[in-house]
């Protein structure tokens, strides 16, 4: 792929294009094999087009089709094929045809839109003025595709890919598979999985990205597809705990699914107390459509006089014991889910930092607990972060993690990794 | 700038540090001309090396320093440079001391990371284990690089913008103004803008990132940058209104300093209630150290029980005029700060789709107030989007520019470009 634009290239937008397409082409089995950023230099897209047709069959340019002067994709196409531009009339046709339709006066800088090398095969753009264009030079196809995001992904799923399962009958079968972990660092899940003979064909990999690693199996051909549903088995049996979603990309998806499957028959109803995290517990699972069913209320707080007002935390806990223990903890979540006579009541309590740390309790200590009608488990444990941001998400994961585990019958405590245990009551 | 990664160049993830250092780059007035995207396939990271290292003077390379299999950047320079990977004793050391410092068990393969080419020298990465390097090859030096942002971040700062100013002298001196903007469409913005005269050397730039759009005032060379601060004035003329923030990437940072600066001589303290956007505005104003000076809680009330038990909403209102209406969320914003007495009480309820939606109060509608102890401000606005994350955020951001406008000594309620007015009360 040839990404075009100096905004692009500058970093005054993200290429989420690049981003979108990447991961369609895998779910195709289409592997990409590079991608390269340029600038608006007519030099320079003339000097990549002509050095990536040597190395690749298919190349997506992505980018300067418009009509301004910054514009120069086509232009650089024609220069690299040695050709001239030359007026596409149906397409004028088509312009011409939008500004009416629109109501809009065409401005003259528009009909550049439809001058395409000489060589050029057209490719329909049904959303835009935008032409999209297809061209052969040396070992490639060029397919030159709109940057706006819209026209691309319409271009995109309706001329290329069938352009592409046209053009390369046997294309390999893939398949990949995802594993979401969480609580267990990215070299110590390397090392425990590095046992294991990796089937011919598969690749294993990681990607960190607070507060989860996500494992990637990738297949490739067919023995290698017939081989992954054993290899995801025995990497399950390795790893098996720290595991905490097969199906989606983050535990709040997780849990808001589990929390809604459980509630098919019966709604099973959720309050949620939070100091440290500050609603972002609530926040990550009001993302997703549908968790008013479950989620009634989450109380924020933040000082102690709210835990005593709001969550009903007595006074001598806070004064004893402090806001970031077992026992406050333990009254937060009592508190928030007796208020509604919710099923369940999650209360986090911890030290996100900079300030608030002791020797006892320092930056990174956070108190758990789950309350049920009829029990409390909680747990305190350290969370080896000094950053205020990945404590909060750290912590916002232990709290959903409680909650995933009790949603599949297992104990709600467990072990993590590289997060300490520090006290528990169960 | 050559970004390595399989899960970069197959847009699992976007690749952020890119286009934060290309940012960066144009700060300091150096230009960036290509970015190269490529996996985690030794043969390719070799090639792309050696190629481009006859094209640039410099090439930060990204990523690839990790201690899995699948990270190659360091063996594939030396393959590049056709040399050996040695152990950097020094580094040795320095990974020991971190994982003995943490407090916990160094794996055998962390001590991967400490393996440099042969004629590598090291560049310090003082927040993690990957260690940095830069190796010549023909014109270029090659600079190596972590792909944790936050490892990239510092290591871009300390070490590789000093290397690059002593080693090219005489770079052109620029700067650089943002000016962050709610509520107005870049496109709306551009038009407004395009009356000025834009003095030369000086470039306007826009960058869309919800709820923002920022403007970005780029000048290169003196008289470029003597010249900027008389044409910000002009352009803070024209569309001031619609800036939020002349100093912060985000307006729950702006509201959340002016609430600290308010609270220097004597607290303003802080009550949030919230539906729609489910603890968002308090998670972003926690998201920053400080923030319990004046945030005392923030109740997300979901449901309607929760609404009227927590909050005092009356049983009536919700019934004839719903919960997101002007008389709900008045209830919500003098009910939520009454309960601990707060100096401010601020409400959110809204329909962030899918579900939920009628023709009166369609998706997208949302209800804000604003109380005081003496006064509440209210209004009724349609957000013109239909989906759920834009519509959570762009409520968030009315709920906090409310805020800031009031703390601003200015009326909290304003008019916003492309978000339709419905009721107001004053």
């Amino acid at each position: 792929m040839i990404c075009t634009g100096e905004e692009v290239l500058s970093g005054q937008i993200v290429d989420t294009n690049a981003a979108w397409f990447a991961n369609l082409l895998m779910e195709q089995g289409i592997e990409m094999q590079r991608r390269v950023t340029v600038g608006d230099r007519l030099e320079d897209l003339v000097a990549t087009f002509i050095e990536r047709s040597h190395h690749a069959d298919v190349i997506v340019v992505n980018g300067g089709l418009g009509p301004t002067s910054d514009d120069l994709s086509a232009e650089a196409m024609a220069l690299a094929k040695g050709e001239a531009l030359v007026e596409n009339s149906h397409w004028r046709g088509r312009i011409e045809d939008w500004y009416r339709r629109a109501g809009r006066k065409m401005n003259p800088s528009n009909l550049k839109q439809a001058r395409l090398p000489a060589s050029a095969i057209m490719v329909d753009n049904p959303v835009g003025t935008a032409c999209g264009f297809r061209v052969k030079l040396n070992r490639a196809w060029l397919f030159f595709t709109p940057g706006v995001p819209s026209e691309f992904k319409v271009m995109v799923r309706e001329q290329f890919l069938p352009f592409i399962h046209d053009t390369f009958e046997q294309l390999e079968i893939t398949r990949l598979t995802k594993l979401l972990t969480f609580g267990v660092g990215e070299s110590q899940l390397a090392d425990a999985l590095s046992g294991l003979a990796v089937p011919q064909g598969i690749t294993l990999g990681y990607r960190s990205s607070l507060p989860h690693v996500e494992i990637k199996l990738f297949a490739r051909g067919e023995r290698a597809v017939a081989a992954l549903p054993d290899f995801t088995e025995q990497v399950k049996r390795v790893i098996g705990p720290a595991i905490v979603s097969e199906r989606f990309p983050s535990i709040a998806r997780e849990v808001h699914q589990l929390l809604l499957d459980r509630s098919a028959h019966h709604a099973v109803t959720l309050s949620l107390a939070e100091s440290c995290t500050g609603g972002l517990v609530a926040s990550q699972l009001v993302e997703y459509p549908g968790s008013s069913v479950y989620l009634k209320q989450a109380l924020v707080a933040y000082s102690n006089q709210a835990k005593i007002t709001l969550l009903g935390v007595q006074e001598a806990t806070l004064r004893e014991q402090g806001a970031v223990s077992i026992a406050c903890v333990e009254e937060m979540a009592r508190g928030v889910r007796a208020q509604l006579d919710t099923d369940l009541g999650l209360a986090v309590s911890g030290i996100a930092g900079p300030d608030g740390g002791s020797a006892d309790t320092p930056v990174g200590s956070v108190a758990l607990a789950l309350a049920t009608r009829e029990h409390t488990w909680s747990q305190m444990l350290t969370i080896p972060f000094q950053n205020r941001t990945p404590i909060r998400q750290v912590s916002s994961a232990l709290a959903l993690d409680m909650l995933r585990r009790a949603l599949l019958d297992q104990p709600p405590l467990a072990q993590y990794g590289f997060i300490k245990t520090r006290l528990v009551t169960d």
